[in-house]
């Protein structure tokens, strides 16, 4: 066998469709350890929530597509329990050994549910496969419970408490920490706890749950509870083997992906990516990193020479229909990264009075000494990601807050004001630089 | 008198603002021709639609709230016809004289109809002022013609088609050029095209009018037609005051918007700025430069320190509901300004598929030799401005198309797919480099 991956979502599947168009005649297997394989992760909790109607809606390519398709072996139910990289092969849970000459480690992340007691218990869910959305789904359509804890603020906690609620439910968030989407942000905390209340969720941050009732979490009584909280990388099989980790915890990784151990490579939300703007490594475990740090190791793993740059920490989450995105550091990241960090945050319609514009809440964060772009934060019900990916090239291209505010963007009534709420910030942050 | 500012419009009032704020002792003297200041230009289309109900919703500032919240005269009904520098005065049409130390022209541009015979019957237009705007939305309701012919097809010519067009009228667009939108752009000019036919507005390219009859325009059975072609900028005084005329006809000035005279400045649709993708100067009208460049004309004007980068000639527009947006150069002017571009077009949807996105379309231009991308272009129902202008920074920040297809784009199911049509159009193009 030539080339084996181990993980068979966003990007296991990712490299090794790369790998196959690099390498027409390369041996390419795929083990994954589900039942089924390329589904669409990120619309889980949209499936929970009912707007994507079927679970088949949310599978991408199934194990037949990619061998008739593409050639690729797609083994389902597969999973993996130890790597032997002086043998060059792996063993599998059912006894049997594959052989390998290149690897990908693309084993994912999950939801440590360890450390609290009763996680087990029927009502209690994780959302992390397309089985466990199916039987969340199925235990709200059967049991119909009236009230939901969910454990843990963080994007898939606030998806998740969106799509209950939006079923009726009551709906209680407990994050142990201050902050949510994990960003120690207090302003953007403040800013999706108004949200949340506004829409009849509650969130409560500052409370750790070490145990669960059959009918109370926390003394918040409820039938149901959602853990989304504890995300750790699954990097056991390849500690074991001798893979070097990183300081995040997630398997460390050069810019090609390559491990350690030369020949495997690791990919999506087990392996450490460079932070851009800190310049260190970081484990931000999303969807679109997973499908290009796949791509990657996919292609280097079949030859090819590709690099991954690194990420700047991009993301976007709607909460009723309200678009938070943020980019780079906040100002508390920056200064614990070392930086002299200011921030300036402005309101203003995205479009002309004339044309009923809502307002958009805009944040840039620059380096006092250097004038550089370090961060953002973009809310709003319209334009939030348009506006997100300006700040996040503007990262990635290391300009100045006074470069940005000379960037010459798009103007209609009907798409735009004359002056971008991105312009207005970056002119107030340089009045206050 | 210290500062006047010739023009009570976009460029001309930011001036007038902007040096206010630069010096608050400084007396302030705006003079405009018109009898308003202040109104949204690009908003008529959609008064002469209806869409804006109210001509009064599209004047931002009155010269009331000028004169008593900014300490800025503002005089309308003030027709400059002179200005003689070495006495630092302008001269006025009534007769009248203001002495200046510093000097703002922002003139704008017109719309040249003299070369159309017949242009001055009552049932043809231009759309430049807001007078304009009222006296064709008159027109329209009084004569209630039923078929119209708009010569240019410019932004504001198929701005006030879409707008005739709902509102009952058959429209015919001709256009002398073979290009729509004021870009050498074959393939846009044939999806706006498209869009226009899908709407029932019959353009003809290639067509160049010299005469208005009463009742047609080259052929066409007409009640009403709009002149949206030969525009100009306003620089006879200037030219005649002795400040230099660049090689585009526009004013030059340098990156303070200072002209060829000391003290005098230019901004807005008069003025030629920078183009950062060719390193020209350029003469590209658009309200967001006509702020932008105001503003630095201001503050300089006023003591200040500002520079004015340059344009990378972003702009976009709505047909029937379809944004079609560019920045940079097009393959063929890039091939004009001597490059040796490529491009790479795609179609991809704007969210996953069981979120139902619609297409958008992605054209990428690159520089081959340097691999910088030069120019792009995206046409789609949602997301055109956020995408545009992701480009519009990218050309700005000189990114190769290499490192664009490293962007850390946002991603979550209601917003847009995993990987971006940005990103599927940078690997296109790498593709084919």
């Amino acid at each position: 066998m030539a080339l084996v991956v181990i993980g068979g979502v966003a990007a296991g599947l990712s490299a090794a469709a790369r790998a196959r168009r690099i390498d027409p005649r390369l041996e390419i297997v795929v083990l994954e350890k589900g039942p089924v394989v390329s589904y669409g992760a990120c619309g889980l909790p949209y499936f929970v929530e009912g707007r994507v109607r079927e679970a088949s809606q949310l599978i991408v390519y199934t194990p037949e597509y990619f061998r008739k398709e593409r050639n690729i072996e797609v083994r389902t139910g597969a999973r993996v329990v130890g790597i032997s990289h002086p043998r060059r092969e792996v063993a599998l849970e059912s006894g049997g050994r594959v052989h390998y000459e290149h690897l990908v480690i693309a084993t994912g992340a999950r939801c440590d549910t360890a450390g609290i007691a009763g996680a087990q218990q029927p009502h209690v869910f994780t959302l992390h496969t397309l089985d466990d959305a199916q039987r969340m789904r199925r235990f709200l359509r059967e049991k119909q419970p009236r009230r939901a804890v969910v454990i843990g603020a963080g994007y898939i906690g606030v998806e998740v408490a969106d799509a209950l609620r939006r079923n009726g439910l009551r709906v209680t968030m407990l994050e142990r920490s201050h902050n949510v989407l994990l960003r120690d942000d207090p302003r953007l905390t403040a800013a999706v706890h108004r949200q949340l209340e506004e829409h009849g969720v509650e969130l409560r941050c500052g409370v750790s749950v070490d145990a669960i009732e059959p009918d109370r979490v926390a003394d918040v009584p409820c039938g149901m509870v959602v853990i989304a909280a504890g995300f750790k990388p699954n990097v056991e099989i390849a500690s074991e083997a001798g893979v070097e980790i990183g300081r995040t915890g997630a398997i460390r990784a050069d810019d090609r992906m390559e491990t350690s151990l030369p020949g495997v490579y690791a990919a999506g939300d087990c392996a450490e990516v460079t932070h851009l703007v800190t310049g260190r490594p970081a484990w931000i475990p999303l969807g679109t990193t997973a499908n290009k740090t796949g791509r990657v190791a996919g292609a280097n793993a079949a030859g090819g020479r590709q690099r991954f740059a690194g990420v700047v920490g991009t993301s976007i989450v709607g909460i009723f229909g309200m678009g938070f995105a943020t980019t780079g550091l906040s100002p508390e990241q920056a200064r614990a990264e070392g930086f002299s960090p200011l921030a300036a945050r402005i309101e203003a319609p995205v479009r002309p009075r004339y044309f009923q514009g809502r307002k958009t809440t805009v944040e840039l964060v620059a380096d006092r000494p250097t004038r550089r772009l370090i961060g953002g934060s973009v809310i709003g019900e319209e334009g939030a990601a348009g506006r997100i990916n300006v700040i996040a090239a503007a990262l990635q291209s290391r300009l100045r807050v006074d470069d940005f505010e000379q960037l010459d963007l798009a103007y209609s009534p009907p798409f735009s004001p004359a002056w971008d709420p991105l312009l207005i910030a970056a002119q107030q942050l340089i009045k206050e630089l």
